[in-house]
């Protein structure tokens, strides 16, 4: 959990506490108050809340100018919170939540844009933008799994690879383009190459990120093949997506998740009336 | 741990022990002579193991009959011990121990056989069977995939279920035989759907195992079409597995894993000179 304080339009540095989904169907207004109680002062702070909260999920297709924030209640007098929509899609199931902030920032910051973006991190998102819309989107549950498989492969469970242009990814990643089916045996050659042919910590993981991206990747097709892409998330996570991307001959903008943030939570702002 | 007692060629129920790998590497003898104590008289008496022990793996092709077992030194003077070897591919890479014992009484008890040995389990394996020889064989972690995700889908980490001819379960099953790529958000589907559409914990158990069991029947296509099944292991592993090769017209044979890995330690008896 993160929060800014904004004022005039400029943001200070992030202030981080402890990782509670501020989830405002139980809204701990404790935790919330614990972290920005320093900001409050006499009269009503406005503060906006993007993530899963009670704020009613809309349907897409949806326009980010009409995502409006929904006021929530709070005891603490000294805080006026509203928490931003999420999205929701019926077929196949999905739902997005801060991934839509960052969406609607990113959009405000470049009107008119057109094409898809990708959020890599435990669940990876790939969005539809046409026409200022939000047309379509699809999750995957690659990074999730990346996270419960590592102790079965005995690696750290946060990749802590920062070069994924190398042979061990690129081979990985295009094996499981070819055959995506082949995932749960791919693994276990993992598990089992890994002591066997002394494969190093550093090239099971480039292996682990290449069988797992290259399966997202055949299934998101659709979503890359001739496509304008932008990828906004943490470095970690994003590195092997645009290394892989890249691979595929795909051209892609990198956005810093953060920036879209603020972007996405001045953009509610506006929308408060 | 499970352990016999074999007398006249005739085995007593099994005893259970903790759930202590009894690798030789670092075989802890007296987690063996716990369990095992009160069978030992004053004579040396003879224990076979099977499972990852320091008895050497041997390549595949391999014929059962020539998988001699390995003595093992052991400090306690009533007990003579034997490892029985695993198998070992190189390509790809992969490993067996308990199953080729399995493998090696299915075949002591079914003289000339020919086809495909499915053994499911947290790593299920599919050996191909010809002329007495164990050809090549090739291991999925998708039981170890359905462990791991129980807890991002809100499941017990073991299948409780046992009817599998469900509709929830063979449409995920064709659902993933068609488009096996798309498990990372087939997953995402089950983890969203599951709460906005209140699909109760027994169809996304029989839909969790539908994705897993149909990407590995994708994958696993040339090791069960057009062959002779045989699948070992125990009923609640197993049950998805017929019920999806019996979905796909594919005659099955089920036989009983204690009774088949008895078969194994009785033929590795008599490999014994």
């Amino acid at each position: 959990m993160q929060a800014w304080l904004i004022h005039d339009g400029s943001a200070s540095a992030p202030l981080s506490g402890e990782n509670t989904a501020l989830a405002a169907q139980d809204l701990s207004e404790q935790v919330l108050i614990d972290l920005i109680g320093d900001w409050l002062g006499p009269r009503p702070t406005l503060v906006l809340i993007s993530g899963k909260t009670k704020a009613q999920v809309r349907p897409v297709p949806a326009v980010p100018n009409e995502l409006h924030p929904v006021r929530f209640s709070v005891a603490d007098a000294r805080v006026r919170a509203y928490g931003l929509p999420g999205l929701a899609q019926s077929s196949p199931p999905d739902l997005m939540h801060s991934d839509a902030t960052r969406i609607a920032g990113f959009l405000s910051l470049n009107q008119g844009w057109d094409g898809v973006i990708c959020q890599p991190g435990v669940y990876t998102s790939w969005a539809q933008i046409s026409a200022g819309e939000i047309v379509s989107f699809q999750t995957f549950l690659s990074g999730e799994m990346a996270r419960l498989l590592a102790p079965t492969l005995s690696l750290p469970d946060i990749t802590t690879q920062t070069d994924w242009a190398t042979p061990a990814y690129s081979r990985a990643l295009e094996d499981a383009l070819a055959r995506p089916e082949r995932l749960a045996t791919a693994l276990n050659a993992l598990r089992i190459g890994a002591p066997v042919q002394n494969v190093s910590k550093h090239d099971t993981q480039a292996r682990l990120w290449g069988a797992l991206v290259g399966a997202e990747l055949a299934a998101a097709r659709p979503y890359w093949l001739g496509q304008q892409l932008a990828v906004i998330g943490p470095a970690d996570i994003s590195n092997p997506y645009c290394e892989a991307l890249k691979h595929q001959g795909v051209p892609v903008t990198v956005a810093d998740a953060d920036r879209m943030t603020l972007a996405g939570l001045a953009l509610a702002r506006r929308l408060i009336t």
